[in-house]
């Protein structure tokens, strides 16, 4: 694999995002596992000390510059998924914004269903399928991922909402959203995209594909923290024509009116709750504003690269028939992880951790190496590769069958 | 005044908590709005950049320390609500904690409808009011800070739920949760609790009361920082009885097993839903100690002391016949917070903030003073009272009446 090793040498000198690499705290292991928790930022510790500053400071005056903290980072993630100021809100998790949006979308559609698949990240499964079951129907799942035929096949009057992941959680596979969208459309249905696989990942165009909803988590792609406020997107002409089912302060028109009737704000921000976080989401922002400098373009270009490179190198290693590559070899379906199929895949991800691999284990079978554009090199690629294939020479039995190793 | 002068210098001599006040970023300004966000501690720093430092090291990793932090934290506040390990989670926000027990306990419940009173505040009345509806009831209120005999005699088969500020945020009278309580069991109906003004400030005992389900916010009392994870208790014998509608996750009985299918804990976990900031959960966790350190019954001696002082001073200044003194005079119905209303309200708030005394405004002619018993003096408080003796002196027109000065 000299060449391959030639190559990644290569590659990364004439990588145009290469020195966003020491704008992270990183060190000498290989991490590809930031498509489950990205790197810190140098300077998200800086941003957090200016908040702290505030909050020493100004106490709670310090409210009259963060009261509108979700909308105004809400603007600044928009450009990253094609969406205008005024869609997009950051601030609670992924699964409450989910609960929120998909309610309000069964309550503004014909059909009681929702439809998805089996690949769907298991939380947005439950969150769909109780808020299906809430208002009278039932969510319909398709087998792991779908082609855009299938799930336009399966759409009919008794659904009313479609929701996938853009970037499957196991498999890495990217739908199309667009066709996706269009073939909902025409059967009245609404669709829900959860972005958090590909948000930072590869360009997203929400308005472009007139996508109703969409929800994400800033915590993978765009490095905003574990556990980072998530966000949601709902297109504007629909604002007003969705009730989401958490009525709290934030969403009020006039928030500090204090009247004991709700009047839902007619902005993006009628889908807001409570107080978020401040430091947690000064966080947020640094992360997103570093994607956003990179540019998702150049971003996309290096998250193919990466992913080929590792895709070949596991063509050409000795254990290539050991191996299956379950993510689509095809780089414009897929994101900026590979997914690969071993029967020993628990042990080897133990094993490759003690070699400063750092991959990620989904039960029962799958590994999971994620190529994070601004935090990974290509010589990070060949060199888990060449690991991967060392570690395969030792042979493994399969002993014990535990639900994981680590957290998505 | 100068005996007030004098007695507060000895008080504060006297004062067992004294040593805290420098434990807090605090500066020569009177700060009486820690009822709306309490002052940072000087360890949230330190607290911050050590999971800022695990992030950095242990990257997806650290997930193994994190995974449990909501149920962790929550032990850690357990005792300062009177509530058993295992029955308090910390995480989401108080209006979405609330949005999940209150939508359980209508589920679970016979009546449809939910009994709450006009100052109760105003993001609870709205997300109950919509849970109500959903249920086919109706949000049901009572005058404002209703007695504990209005609220039994309101309750009546159609109640499935009692719900109110075990403190007003406006008025600061504290309710007699243990009689509420019991008055909501023997009609039938379930109880849930908002703390968020009581939480830190006085003893509860949730258990004792047999209360069955509260929330509240660490923001305040607590000094977890500006919109600092809130939190969740439900007794334990109801944990299996109850189903929160947004199933996420972090609720599974087996997380990382990966099911599409929810099948929910049977321990707390059941009410959390997805991922919770990290980050801001260790700011809270830090609030939670000291005010755990200092000891919840030499708080609220310290805080009976502080109100009673202010009212005094208030009552003796020579504008004693222009301001009502609207928290009651017992202190056993009160909290830590004094409210009084003036006709010139805002104008005179914003006097005072001039004079760098830091009160909080409520519309339209409440202003409240909060003595958070860690941080305030009671130089604070007589430095305050003749403050605003002395601008009442100049005298106020009332000249407009937007809605706010300030954020809760």
């Amino acid at each position: 694999m000299q060449d391959l090793v030639d190559r990644a040498r290569a590659l990364d000198e004439g990588d145009p995002l290469a020195s966003f690499l020491e704008r992270f705290a990183v060190d000498d292991r290989i991490y590809l596992d930031g498509n489950s928790l990205g790197r810190m930022p140098r300077t998200t510790a800086d941003r957090i000390s200016e908040v702290l500053g505030e909050w020493a400071e100004d106490a709670v005056i310090g409210w009259e510059r963060w009261i509108d903290l979700g909308v105004e980072i809400g603007n600044e993630l928009a450009p990253l998924i094609g969406a205008s100021p005024g869609e997009v809100a950051v601030g609670d998790q992924t699964s409450v914004n989910l609960f929120k949006l998909a309610s309000a979308a069964l309550e503004a559609s014909d059909g009681p269903d929702i439809l998805s698949d089996e690949g769907n990240f298991p939380s947005d499964l439950h969150v769909l399928e109780h808020v299906a079951n809430r208002a009278g129907g039932d969510l319909i799942l398709l087998p792991e991922d779908p082609t855009s035929d299938a799930i336009a096949s399966a759409i009919n009057g008794s659904i009313g909402l479609a929701s996938f992941s853009h970037v499957s959680y196991r498999s890495g596979r990217l739908f199309d959203a667009e066709s996706v969208t269009a073939a909902a459309h025409r059967s009245g249905a609404m669709v829900l995209w959860d972005l958090s696989h590909s948000v930072g990942a590869l360009p997203i165009g929400l308005d472009a594909w007139t996508v109703d909803l969409a929800v994400g988590c800033t915590y993978k792609y765009l490095n905003g923290g574990p556990g980072s406020p998530a966000f949601l997107f709902v297109r504007e002409d629909l604002h007003t024509r969705l009730d989401q089912p958490i009525h709290g302060w934030f969403g009020h028109e006039d928030q500090f009116g204090f009247a004991t009737a709700f009047s839902p704000s007619p902005s993006i921000r009628r889908f807001l709750v409570g107080t978020p976080s401040v430091i947690a989401m000064a966080a947020t922002r640094e992360g997103i504003r570093l994607t956003a400098e990179a540019g998702i373009e150049a971003t996309r270009a290096k998250a193919v690269a990466l992913t080929s490179l590792f895709i070949e190198a596991i063509d050409r290693s000795g254990h290539a028939d050991d191996i299956e590559v379950v993510t689509p070899r095809d780089p414009t379906q897929r994101g900026a992880h590979v997914a690969i199929r071993h029967p020993a895949a628990l042990e080897v991800s133990r094993a490759l951790r003690r070699r400063d691999v750092i991959p990620d284990f989904r039960s029962p079978d799958i590994i999971r190496f994620g190529f994070a554009p601004l935090t990974t090199t290509f010589r990070d690629v060949v060199g888990a590769a060449m690991i991967l294939d060392s570690t395969l020479d030792d042979g493994f039995e399969v002993t014990e069958r535990p639900s994981h190793l680590g957290v998505t």
